[in-house]
């Protein structure tokens, strides 16, 4: 069995606990937290081992860093460093992702650790999908259209700009692979509306889009985990235009995320030590049983 | 540049020398097929190097077998003895896939040569598909509609058949996964449709399905390369239920067949010797260009 322990209790944590209890391969070891008293620990933690520092844990094959993005990188050092394989869904696309790839892919190479990045579905799962559009009509143009559906890294985003006690972003398609953002707010008392406005839209996750910001006395009140994601591309096979191909999803979104990072677990103990994506990993690895029957089953 | 071969030159064949030729990457060494006199060769092989026998092409080092399935694990152990990679979309799923990966693996190894098998776009990239869905809802049942569009596997089976002069098999979406064939066939002289029609039902690509074997006097006036697939999974991520999948393509079937085998050529430069279905292959080895701009672009 795969000991796996799970770092961070939010959102993703919550159906990470419960992925690695239905992975028949993997042992949930233990979850790390903050609050780790008796009393402060919610019905489905009771009996499990919960603690604040990750060594309290004994032996850990790999964590699962179910922290927010921004908290990633050096919650994957720490643990990196540790020998320990870590596996996230960092979900900030682009140069980002590259330069915190190139950190981590050094120093698990030198510990001996494998960390698998951006482990989710979108980044994740939808890349491998992007990768498959682009691999059998290499010229053409994708579109991926988020949602309907609440964005829990732009919800975290819009909470830790000052003056926001809470906070739910929803994406909105727009077509042609744009998106609408709205931004419900329960504000601080004593906060100006305008400012927090001001911030949120000049965060990069909001800045290329069109955000609009509301004020609401209750965000828990509009919470649901329903997401989803279009993608489109029309494009050239060889020399023959005209080829089409849709991949669409609706589904629970931490749920799925958390699922994907059990899988991405699974794997980084097949990996040489390293930093990689979905992209880099062969697909069989993800999957549970001997390689003979999955090939039989699903080629 | 990676020098490539395309051996056979049917439906699959001449798309796969324009996907190699529009490949920025591959370089197109020449074309094997049994006629080679100048006025044997249509028009669009006029002034490339067209062969009976691969030797006779200098270095190949990847070789896209377009060859009808039951003859691409005789012709890829002959490619694979003398130190060329293979690239085939054998299509025969199940206990002949995996006994002739594990021949070919062996033959590969000791060659060091590398065979990627089943690299079309079912199997191929299709089968990577069914893996996300499997790693993203562990739980659930994923249903495989193809069609309508004309099987170039089951039309060669059909062919094959005794009495048999031309052949088409329209394959036709039944829901759940389960397909009606409609197979239309010219008939040699003297030939009995019954026994034709006997002979087809039992043959493997037949026996599982509704088939309806029709006489017709030309074959040709019915046919189109379109074809598509549908695949839809409802499954359960950890341990949340109603997660909703579906992947769609409409697409030229040959012309897709052969993309799938150009991105698997360019792969095979990258693994150790060996045969890989796709499912065995990290997603980015099929597609060129720096890993870094891959990543930062497709994450």
């Amino acid at each position: 069995m795969i000991r796996a322990a799970v770092v961070g209790y939010g959102n993703i944590g919550k159906f990470a606990v419960q992925a690695v209890q239905a992975a028949p391969d993997l042992e949930l070891v233990g979850v790390v937290r903050r609050k780790v008293e008796p009393q402060e620990l919610p019905p489905e933690l009771q009996g499990l081992a919960v603690v604040d520092d990750v060594t309290k844990l004994g032996q850990v094959d790999v964590a699962l860093l179910c922290v927010p993005s921004r908290s990633v990188p050096q919650k994957a050092r720490e643990l990196v460093e540790l020998g320990i394989n870590t596996v996230d869904s960092f979900d900030i696309h682009g140069e980002s992702l590259l330069s915190y790839k190139r950190e981590i892919d050094a120093k698990a190479k030198e510990r001996g650790a494998v960390a698998v990045i951006a482990a989710g579905w979108d980044p994740g799962t939808d890349s491998v999908v992007r990768a498959l559009l682009e691999l059998m009509a290499p010229r053409g143009i994708t579109f991926t259209n988020f949602g309907p559906g609440m964005s829990m890294g732009h919800s975290v985003a819009a909470k830790a700009v000052q003056g926001v006690r809470a906070a739910l972003s929803m994406t909105i398609p727009a077509g042609a692979g744009r998106h609408r953002r709205l931004v419900y707010v329960e504000l601080e008392p004593g906060a100006e509306l305008a400012e927090v406005e001001a911030a949120i839209k000049a965060d990069p996750y909001f800045a290329q889009d069109e955000t609009t910001v509301y004020p609401v006395e209750s965000v828990k009140d509009l919470q649901d985990l329903g997401h989803g994601v279009l993608m489109e591309r029309v494009g050239t096979s060889g020399q023959t235009a005209n080829q089409r191909f849709r991949w669409e999803m609706r589904i629970n979104n931490p749920a799925l995320t958390a699922q994907v990072m059990v899988s991405a677990a699974r794997a980084s103990l097949k990996q040489q030590p390293g930093a990689y994506t979905l992209l880099e990993i062969p697909p069989i690895h993800c999957l549970p049983g001997d390689p003979g029957e999955l090939i039989k089953r699903l080629v």
